[in-house]
C-alpha cells in the first residue's frame, strides 16, 4: 500500500474540498452544530441549552418555517408561507388575499380548517439500526427495502412510545439517519395578514432580486384544547437596528440542496431534469397567464397556482444557471475527481467504495430513459387537477392500509396517516372552470408523449382532450369533503365499486404508475442511496463528520453576516427602507406590480420611513427556509427569511458568498406596519412583549 | 319449555326428514361411512381396510374421478374426462380424438404436459381448529375472515409437515370442516384412448340419457422418477357380469349438490341462477354451431368448448326441470317448515339457529341484485377467452404474491400454486379465430348489460365488440408458453408494466372484479356459511351426524343395485350390449351422431356381440363422478361411471330412485373391446393380471 501516495492525495483532496471551510457554508444538524467555526469566525458560542430553545422557538409549517414569537402560541412566518391558508378563508364577498385580515381580538382570529403546525421535541441518531437491517447478501434494491421496512418500524414504534410523530431523517444520502420527533398542532388561526399587494410588492418580476420591498409575513395562533397554547419557548422581539457585519442565524426547514450530488447526477439535472421541468412551467404559465384573462374571477382563481409556478419557475432556472456555468461544473468536477483520487490510492477504501460513482452514473442513465413516463404517470404531470390527486390518494390509501404499515408506499404509512386524512376531508375551495382547463392542458401532453398507450388510448376514445377534462370534472364529486370523508370511511370496498370518474381514472393508472415507481426505486432511487451512503463514508473518512449535509426538509441552523454586496460594479446597500418602498411604487405609477394597497398609501404620512424593511446576509438558505427566523446575537428574533436573491439560486450546488444573499423581512419593518400602518398595536406589543 | 310439544315436532320432523333413510342415497365421507345403513340393507361389511384399500384405489382427475387398475400405475377414467389430454396431444396431422390411441409399449406411452393427478392419502377432522378462530363478538365477515385464515394456515402447515397438497373441505356449509391430503403425480401418460365417435356414441343427443352404448374410457399411466409409479394398491378386474340387483360401489368426486340448501337458495337457483345460466348456455351454442360451420378445421377446434356447453347446458336444464316441478319444491318447503318449526319449539334452538333462514333469505336477493355483475366481472362472462383468464391468473398472483398466504385471494395460496403455475406454463393448443369468435359474443353481452360503465365505454371507445376482440387477440403474446413463463419469473413489475392488451384488461377490470367478489363474499357467500353451518347444527342435533353432507369435490363413497327400470310403462333393462350398438348404428344409416369408426366396422366379426357394453344402477352420483370405478362385493372393478340419465338430474336436489340412474361402462365390455376391437391384448392382460 502506498501510503505515502495516499496521503500526497488526501492533502490534495483537503486543500480542493476546504475552499469553503471558512464561508458562511452550510444547513446544519441541530444535534451536529457548527460549534467551532462560529465560535472562531463569529467569536459565538453555541451552547446545548440555546440549541434547544432555538429549536423548540422553531416551528414546520409543511414544506416552511416560522417561528414562536410570544408565550401565548404566536407563530410568525411568511405571507407566502400562509398564503393557502388565507385563500381558503377568503370567501367569495371577502378576498383576504386583496384585504389583509386583522383579527382585533382572539375572538376574530380564524381557524383554518385542516392546517397543521408541527415543533421539532427531540431528535436522535439511529443510523446503526437502519444500516443495521441491511445484510452483506442482499441485492441493492433488496437492501434498500429492509431499510424502509426498519425505518417504518422506528417511525411506528417512536411514534408509540412518545405520543409525538416521528419521521426517519435520511442525511448524506443514506450515509446517516435521524430520527425527528414532532409535536404536532391542528387547531391554527389566522391573527393577521398584510394585502397580497404589501406581501409580493414588486410581484414575479422581484421575486428572487434584492433591493426588495416586501412585507411577506403573515402571523397565526396555535391553540390547544381551544385556549392559546402557551409556548414554553418563544424569541423575543429585537427591538434594534441590525448593522452591516452582524451575525444572523437562521433555523428552519431548507428543503433540498445537490452540494454532495455525483457530477453524473448534476448532469443528468442539466440535460433532463431540468430541461423537461423549464418547458413544463414556461407552458403551463402561459396557459394560466392566458387562463386568467377570462376575468376577475378567473384572474383570482388561478392566482395561487401561478405564484407557485412562476416561483419554481424563477428558481428552477437559477439552479440550472449554476449547471450551465462551467466554471462551476468544473470546479464540481475537480472536487469529485480529487475524492475517487484520494479513495483509488486506499486499496480499502478503493475496494469499499471505488465503484460508487460509476454506479450512480449508470443509474442517471435508466433514470433519464424512464424519466417521462416518471412524472407523467407516478409523477402525475399526465393529469394536473387536484381531484386526480385525492383519486389516487384514495384509491391508494384504502389499497395500502390493507398491507403491514413497513410494506405500505411510504406516504401511506401510520405515521403519515394524520395529515393525509386532515388534508383529504378538509373542504377547500375548487374551481372547476380551473381544473379543466389545467387538466385538458396536462392531458393534452400525455397524448402527446404517450398518445399510444393503451390506456391512454382508452381515456381519450378519439376525443379531444378538453372533452375528456370536462367530462372527468363534471363527473366527480371528489370535490365535496363529505364524499371523500365518506370514501375514507367505507375503505377499499367503496373504491372498488366507485362510480366516480376521477377514481376510475386512478385505477386506470395505477398500474403503470405503481411499475415506473417501483422502476425508478431499484434502478435509480437505491443504487443512488446506496452509493450515495458510501462516498458519504469516504468523505467522512476523510473530512471527519463535520461537513453539513444537504438539505432534506429537516430542521436545521444556518448563520451569516448582515452584508451588502457589489453587483455589475454597483453597491447594493444591506437594507432597504420605506422611503424606497413608496419611491418605487411613485416611479412605476403606482401599477402592478408596483401597487400599492390603500392602507400603505393612506397612513403614508404616519409611517417613519428611515425604518429598515427588508435586509441582506450571507447566510445559507433554500426554497423550504421561507418563514425562518433570523436571530441575533442576543438570541432575539431580528427579522424572517423570506427569499433568496437571484445569484443564491447556484448555491443548490455550490454555496459562495460573494453575491449569494438570503433576503429577509426586517424586524422592526414588521412593527413600523403593525404599528403605524394597520392599527395593530396589541398585536405589536404582544410581539414585542410590552402586553 | 314446552318439552312435550318439542318433542311432538321432532318425531313429526323425523317422520318426513327420514323418507329417504333407507334409500341408496347419499355421497358419503369415508371417515363417515353409511356402515349401518350398508350392513343392513346389503349385508356388506365396510371395514377401514376397505375403505383404505378403496380410498388409496382412487384417483382424482381435476374436477372428475379415476382408479388404478394395476400394480404399475395403470388409471382408467372416462374418454370425456381424459378429452383435454387426448386433445392436447394430437397434433394438425394426427388428431387423436379421431384416430384413438394405444401405446404398444411403454415407450410409446405420451406424457402429458402440465397434467397432474392425486391420491387422497389420509384426512382427518380440524373443524374444532376451524371454528375456533371464530369470536363471539366478530362480524358474520369478520369470523368468515378468521375461519379462512384458520384454514389457510392449517393448509400451509400441514403441507409442510406431510410434503402432501393438503387442502381444507368445508362440509355441511360449515358445519364440518375436513383436512384432506392428497400425493400429487405431473408425470402422467396417455396409454390408451378409442375414437371420439365410439366413446361418445349418440353424441349430444343421447348425453344424460339411457340405454347407451359408449366405450366411455381412456387410460394414462402415473410415472414417477421416469419409471411407472408402482401402485401399492389398485382395483382387481371382475371378470364376472353383473347381475340385476348387485350392490355396487362408487368411489369418486362428485362435484356438487344441493340438497342441504335452504328454499330461498333453491328460489334464487330456480329465478336468477339457472335462466341466465340457460340463456347464456343456449346461446353460446348457438353461436359455436355457427362457427363450427365455417369448415372442418373450425369445427374440431370448437368441440372441445361445444361439448362442455352442451353438457352444461343439459345438466343444468335437468336440474332446472326438477326446480320447476311443483311436487319436489313442495317437498323441500315441508321438510323446511317441519325442521323450522322443530326448532323453534325449543327455546334453546330457537335463540341459536331460528333466525338462519331467514338470513339466507335476505342473502339471495342482494345475490340476485348483484349477480349480473359478479357473472360478468369477477366470473369473466364478459372475457370469454382463455387469454383473459391467463392474463387476469398473472395479475392477480403477481398481486396476490406480496401478500401474506392467509390474506390471498384463495385461489393464490400456496397451496393452489404448483397447480396454477404448471397451468400457465404449458403449451396448449389455442385458436385464435375461437378465441375472437368467443371473446366476441361475450363482449356484445357485456356492452349490452355494462355498455354506461365507464370501462366499458374505454374498452370499446365506439367500436364494434369484433373489433375489440380482433384487436386483443392479435395483440397478446399470452398464447405463447414462453411469455407466461417469463412473467411468473419477473413478477409484478413485469404486469404492472406490460403492454400486453389482455393484461391491460385485466388490469382495467379489476378493480370491480374484487369490489363485486368482496361484496358477495360479505353479503351473500359468508352470510351463507355462518347460517348454513348453524342448520346444520340444528340437523345434528335433531337426526345425529349420519346424514351425508352435500357433495364438494370430494372424495366420496356412494352404492346402490345394478336396477333397470320402468319409463313410460316400458320396462328399460339394466345392461346393454354390442349388438345393441352395432344396431342402432345401422338403423341411423351409420350417420352422425352414431357413426362407427373403423375399428368398430371391421372388427364386427370379432366381437362377442352379447357382452355387456353399458348398464345402470341406483347409486347416487353427479357431474365430478365421471371416470369413478364401481366396485363390486368382492371389491374388484366392475365398471366405471360415466354418465345420470336424464331423471337424475333434479337429484341435484331431492335424491329418489324410481327412474334416477347412474350409467356406467360394464368391465366386460372394456376388456371385450381391447381384445377384440383394437388389437390391444397386452393392456387387457396387464388389467386382468395375467402379465
Amino acid at each position: 500500500m502506498n501510503t505515502l501516495r495516499g496521503k500526497f492525495w488526501i492533502g490534495i483532496l483537503a486543500l480542493v474540498l476546504a475552499g469553503s471551510a471558512f464561508a458562511d457554508e452550510g444547513l446544519w444538524l441541530f444535534n451536529m452544530p457548527p460549534t467551532q467555526i462560529l465560535k472562531s469566525k463569529y467569536n459565538f458560542q453555541v451552547t446545548p441549552e440555546w440549541l434547544e430553545h432555538v429549536r423548540l422557538s422553531s416551528v414546520r409549517f409543511g414544506g416552511a418555517s416560522g417561528s414562536f414569537v410570544s408565550p401565548d402560541g404566536l407563530v410568525l412566518t411568511n405571507h407566502h408561507v400562509g398564503q393557502g391558508a388565507i385563500q381558503q378563508l377568503s370567501t367569495q364577498d371577502k378576498d383576504l388575499m386583496k384585504t389583509g385580515f386583522y383579527a382585533r381580538t382572539r375572538a376574530e382570529e380564524l381557524k383554518v380548517p385542516g392546517m397543521e403546525l408541527s415543533v421539532l421535541q427531540s431528535l436522535e441518531d439511529v443510523t446503526a439500526r437502519v444500516k443495521g437491517a441491511e445484510r452483506p447478501d442482499m441485492t441493492t434494491i433488496e437492501a434498500a427495502e429492509a431499510r424502509d421496512k426498519e425505518i417504518a418500524a422506528i417511525e411506528k414504534e417512536e411514534g408509540e412510545k412518545t405520543g409525538l410523530r416521528c419521521s426517519v431523517v435520511d442525511l448524506f444520502s443514506g450515509g446517516m439517519y435521524h430520527v425527528y420527533r414532532y409535536k404536532v398542532f391542528t387547531d391554527v388561526r389566522l391573527v393577521f395578514a398584510p394585502e397580497y399587494l404589501i406581501a409580493f410588492f414588486g410581484g414575479d418580476q422581484d421575486n428572487f432580486t434584492y433591493p426588495r420591498y416586501d412585507l411577506d409575513i403573515s402571523l397565526f395562533r396555535l391553540y390547544e384544547n381551544d385556549k392559546p397554547y402557551a409556548s414554553p419557548h418563544y424569541l423575543k422581539w429585537s427591538t434594534d437596528r441590525l448593522k452591516e457585519g452582524d451575525l444572523i442565524l437562521v433555523s428552519g426547514h431548507p428543503g433540498s440542496t445537490g452540494r454532495l450530488l455525483t457530477y453524473a447526477q448534476l448532469e443528468f439535472l442539466r440535460d433532463v431534469g431540468y430541461p423537461w421541468q423549464l418547458a413544463n412551467y414556461e407552458r403551463r404559465r402561459t396557459a394560466l397567464k392566458y387562463f386568467s384573462r377570462r376575468g376577475a374571477e378567473a384572474a383570482r382563481n388561478a392566482q395561487g397556482t401561478l405564484f407557485g409556478i412562476e416561483n419554481s419557475l424563477k428558481a428552477v432556472t437559477g439552479y440550472q444557471s449554476g449547471l450551465l456555468d462551467r466554471a462551476l461544473m468544473e470546479k464540481k468536477l475537480k472536487e469529485e475527481t480529487a475524492l475517487r483520487e484520494a479513495v483509488r490510492q486506499d486499496p480499502e477504501m478503493e475496494k469499499l467504495y471505488g465503484k460508487a460513482w460509476d454506479e450512480i452514473a449508470q443509474a442517471q442513465k435508466a433514470f433519464a430513459s424512464i424519466y417521462k413516463t416518471y412524472r407523467f404517470f407516478e409523477g402525475g404531470a399526465g393529469f394536473s387537477t387536484t381531484h386526480f390527486s385525492t383519486a389516487r390518494n384514495l384509491v391508494r390509501l384504502a389499497v395500502e392500509k390493507g398491507k403491514p404499515d413497513a410494506e405500505r408506499l411510504r406516504e401511506y404509512r401510520d405515521v403519515a396517516l394524520p395529515a393525509l386524512t386532515r388534508r383529504l376531508t378538509t373542504a377547500k375551495p375548487i374551481f372547476d372552470e380551473l381544473e379543466v382547463f389545467n387538466l385538458t392542458d396536462s392531458l393534452i401532453q400525455l397524448q402527446k408523449e404517450f398518445g399510444s398507450m393503451t390506456e391512454v388510448k382508452w381515456l381519450f376514445a378519439g376525443r379531444l382532450a378538453e372533452d375528456v377534462a370536462k367530462e372527468l370534472v363534471a363527473g366527480t364529486k371528489l370535490g365535496n369533503p363529505e364524499v371523500r370523508k365518506s370514501y375514507l370511511d367505507r375503505g377499499l370496498q367503496a373504491v372498488y365499486l366507485s362510480d366516480d370518474p376521477m377514481i376510475k381514472l386512478a385505477w386506470l393508472i395505477d398500474p403503470v404508475s405503481r411499475g415506473i415507481r417501483k422502476q425508478y426505486e431499484q434502478e435509480v432511487e437505491s443504487v443512488e442511496t446506496r452509493n450515495g451512503a458510501l462516498i458519504a463514508q469516504a468523505l467522512f473518512r476523510i473530512k471527519g463528520t463535520t461537513i453539513p449535509p444537504d438539505a432534506t426538509g429537516s430542521l436545521r441552523l444556518s448563520f451569516g453576516a448582515v452584508n451588502g454586496y457589489v453587483e455589475n460594479g454597483k453597491k447594493i446597500p444591506y437594507f432597504t427602507t420605506f422611503k424606497g418602498l413608496y419611491d418605487l411604487a411613485a416611479k412605476n405609477g403606482y401599477k402592478d406590480p408596483y401597487e400599492l394597497p390603500a392602507s400603505f398609501l393612506s397612513r403614508k404620512a404616519k409611517v417613519n420611513l428611515d425604518t429598515a424593511v427588508n435586509f441582506v446576509a450571507t447566510c445559507d438558505s433554500i426554497g423550504g427556509n421561507s418563514g425562518s427566523p433570523a436571530i441575533n446575537r442576543k438570541g432575539e428574533f431580528a427579522g424572517v427569511l423570506f427569499d433568496g436573491n437571484i445569484q443564491s439560486l447556484p448555491s443548490r450546488f455550490v454555496y459562495t458568498d460573494t453575491l449569494n444573499r438570503s433576503v429577509l423581512v426586517h424586524a422592526k419593518g414588521i412593527i413600523e406596519a403593525l404599528t403605524n400602518v394597520y392599527d395593530a398595536k396589541p398585536l405589536a406589543e404582544e410581539i414585542l412583549g410590552k402586553k
